[in-house]
């Protein structure tokens, strides 16, 4: 299934070293206005570069092929292309024979019979996410004057970063992360019960983008081993203010207008450079394995963008949905 | 939107108060035998009546009027219906003015206007999770030889649960708690990234559900504080089975043939019976709010049944995208 | 596949011979007014009794189980049942080894594996168009000023309708129709193209109305035998008014303001009164076939009101995803 | 709407002067083999260069950019891409202020607010069902053995196709025609009824095609004027083999075995070169237009081709979900 929402609709294409990875974004309202340097600002949190993250260098330059003209989104869909270009595809051979733990390899042998297209883990690659990131930038405009921040609040365990990150260099391995996710200035009244409550469509995406493992809102975790008299959050103002926010901002799966609050955990990458037991599927053996090629020693440092972009994302199909965007923000 | 999945379908109406609650479960192939009284196991599972739940006492006696024939499933849409019996409406009549904290009470409100039913918290009612089970125990078959088993780990944050619910009682106060849940025997290739991997479906069915505040696969949050190397599971026989299971029975949002894992924080019942501030609509006062009526110290008592439901109906619905169903399980 | 829309969900459930059939409508804007009393004329309307019409008479009375509250839509999902009473179900009990040629008996069989319900046609009965007058009440109050209006204006080849009638009847056999339907007072803008234009999802719908064989918009068909020159529609004023009204009221998918026409073709019931040759299944024998049971002359009789719901419905699904209803219709 | 389909999903994108049209298809079964020259059959039939059709030239070569690796596919999604070329942008400047009959302009421009990229009629050119040509030829491969052929039966009112467009051509006008698709060698049980008939998806994906006002099966309108006891196809064999197709291959929504049949009405291109009135929107007037630019005298020429793809892409989509297809047809 490569496509989600409602009234906006992402859908995504492409393998890591096939000729391009691409997004298309469906339903968004006409007369938007987005310069196209716009883009880059988010593209360019998502790049590597900085320490910790896969010297696999990309331009990431987004090439818009429909839904612009002079400027402005058209109403038709919007498709957004990025050619791959640092590809070294041979880094990948092995993991034909012996997959790697923790991956997708074995996984995706099995589903695809074999026919899918593995070299830098194709569809599977975290690249897949730019177009997630780029669909984030138009999302954002349309939800205008509601602001979603994310970042990274603990990596290895430690509210240290650039230690923790230092730390599993120096091991030789790689490392988990949290990132925490707020959305500020929300009306009041988002999100689509039963079966469509804000979390279950913020959690929905968030598991799409891979790594990670948990998604919790407001206490989360934490608000079972509370009481309800202290978990309750009291209403003090007619607009809903609440005095705590243990609820991270829904109340029934809908947006009381307090900030939005939630967060998840990434795991550590699997490409890790230390030594690991696997199974040579040929030859039935347990082997050693020892990942090369170019990976990220904390892929959490990346992903703070793709979280924004993946609850600005939802938001604005809410607010398609309540009738509260349309003409005004644009 | 009262509705969820892609070729196996669940709807879902009614009010708390109202004269039913029902489901709707369309694309079950034909042809499944169930008896009635199998239904019965599972839905006396999410009964109250245990120390610690709700006074309200409901039949919740399953009525089948439609997709059945001779004792098999015919391929039309299934409808099992629950008539409401023990209601007290009158319970509810204050929370219009003032809106119970963490309750929907206030958001319902907004969404819809003043036009929701409230009584009994109307469509947001725990009690429309009646027909999930139901649809669970339909799923159940269908996935069968795949078992779901989900059962409370931790309550009040303690893992001595009944010790945990005579605290809360004593202290006039609710808990929340911690629900596990497993899937054994699972084929591998279930899932369909991008956008719907098992996590994203699993989550966004879970989160449906009232009171769930987190959800995390596998070693979850746990992970984002491990190293690579330890995360990793090692692949020791080529059917995929892994020395450890930090994955949760997941690689690249797939099933891998290992247990599928995953846990739910469920937040503290909103109505607690302790004091609470909040403010009056009309007024614009703060006012001590107690909330009377029948409610549960612990629902998430209750709520592990229904998470098996949600787990098998995910499941379920994959089975039948890859084709691994149809005429077998009858 | 039990349902249909994207912002206005409708779904339907039952049997012709089971305990009742019924619909849920999910979507609706809460707060819309609809008295009981409303939805008899358009259910009168598709009922039996008319000269040409079947003698199983239904009191057709719905039961209105969610979804209203105080005389007002609340925004949850709205379900509304019909119970089954007249039922005659040994009349069908031939049809099991000898299928009645133009009917769904062979084809259902053989979809079902022979589990589905074939007493009264089961699921396939027209029976199961109850639900959709019923949203079609609704759906009227949500697109207003807007109104659909359906007629029959041509039954067994001839515009004297009642003529018509009484020849089949007193040939014994029955005959077909052709409805026409128009819808006033659209606004400018509604349609979803690529995949979604107006036309796409009328003839969805319509489609699915049991013994439609045609549907064809504005000048239809005819327009095949035209001339560019002629079939152009000149604009006359900035509001989009054209001086013929050969497109129907539709430009590249998506309504231009004038009314929408568009035509159906009913064939005549297949459960005819003439002798017919079919096969007998279990010998494999060519079998003289008389179908008794109590059927329609001539159901194109009562299939305009039907006609009217579906375009009713899905305008107003249309409106939903325009941002033209809401708050003003109620 | 820019997609559609259940298991099999097609979205497309891009507008006919803008860099690209292109398409997506998703859920195609891994391993299919497909060589790239097979594409070009079915893109050449509905390219321009015979009598009748428009002077624009392109190459309409397909780049296939994801979903392939080594000949097959590889169950991710498959996007193809046509570079537009043959571009004249200026040709259409003037109907901003004066919109053509019969055609989007007007009804896009108000959709939009005026922000939709005109030129060529932008996301409403016909250069847009090239995305579905495409998907037509990976839909023949996963339905093989069915066929499907469509074919031009009239045009201009007449049998001889030849002539007919010789006389507009003369008569500086353009015309419609009627094109008939058969199915061949269908399996029994394909369509999934109430609302996914077999004949509602295919009109659906019909009247997504530029300029389509009709729709019939079987026999289609003229049903309307038939008996019940002429229209009824006696059953001859077991397989469900009918004596006569009045029912064009289609019983209660479900393939029964027979042909499937079907005509669609094709309107004669609105851009004729024939002088017409139009209002100018800026004063007010009404004026004469006399369309200029590269258009085609009979659309209807091209479009079997399409007719073929949409009903080979239903009919696939259709057999992935009654699980008939997968591992075989590859």
């Amino acid at each position: 299934m490569n496509s989600f929402g409602t009234l906006l609709r992402i859908s995504i294409f492409g393998e890591s070293h096939g000729d391009l990875v691409g997004v298309t974004i469906d339903g968004c309202p006409a007369g938007i206005k987005i310069e196209m340097e716009e883009f880059n600002t988010d593209l360019s949190r998502r790049k590597s570069g900085k320490i910790g993250t896969t010297p696999r260098k990309e331009l990431d330059h987004p090439e818009f092929v429909s839904g612009f003209y002079k400027e402005h989104t058209t109403g038709a869909p919007i498709t957004i292309l990025f050619h791959n270009q640092n590809k070294r595809s041979g880094d990948y051979n092995d993991f034909l024979s012996t997959p790697r733990p923790g991956h997708a390899d074995f996984t995706a042998f099995r589903k695809f019979g074999g026919y899918n297209d593995y070299r830098g883990s194709g569809h599977f690659s975290g690249r897949l996410t730019l177009g997630l990131v780029a669909a984030g930038v138009i999302a954002k405009k349309i939800i205008f004057p509601v602001f979603v921040n994310a970042q990274i609040i603990e990596a290895g365990g430690s509210s240290d970063i650039d230690q923790a990150v230092q730390k599993a260099i120096h091991r030789q391995d790689t490392i988990g992360g949290i990132i925490e996710c707020t959305a500020e200035n929300l009306p009041i009244g988002l999100g689509e019960p039963f079966f469509n409550p804000v979390e279950s469509m913020i959690s929905h995406l968030i598991y799409a983008i891979p790594a990670i493992k948990g998604v919790e809102f407001g206490s989360g975790f934490q608000a079972a081993s509370m009481y309800g008299s202290q978990h309750n959050d009291a209403i003090i103002n007619q607009e809903g203010k609440t005095e705590t926010n243990h609820a991270g901002g829904i109340n029934g799966g809908i947006t009381n207008g307090n900030d939005l609050v939630f967060r998840t955990a990434v795991k550590p990458p699997s490409s890790t450079p230390a030594k690991q037991k696997t199974l040579n599927m040929k030859t039935g053996n347990l082997e050693e394995l020892k990942v090369t090629g170019r990976h990220d020693v904390c892929i959490a440092l990346r992903i703070p963008v793709i979280i924004e972009a993946a609850a600005a994302f939802v938001l604005a199909d809410f607010m398609l949905q309540e009738q509260r965007v349309g003409r005004i923000n644009k």
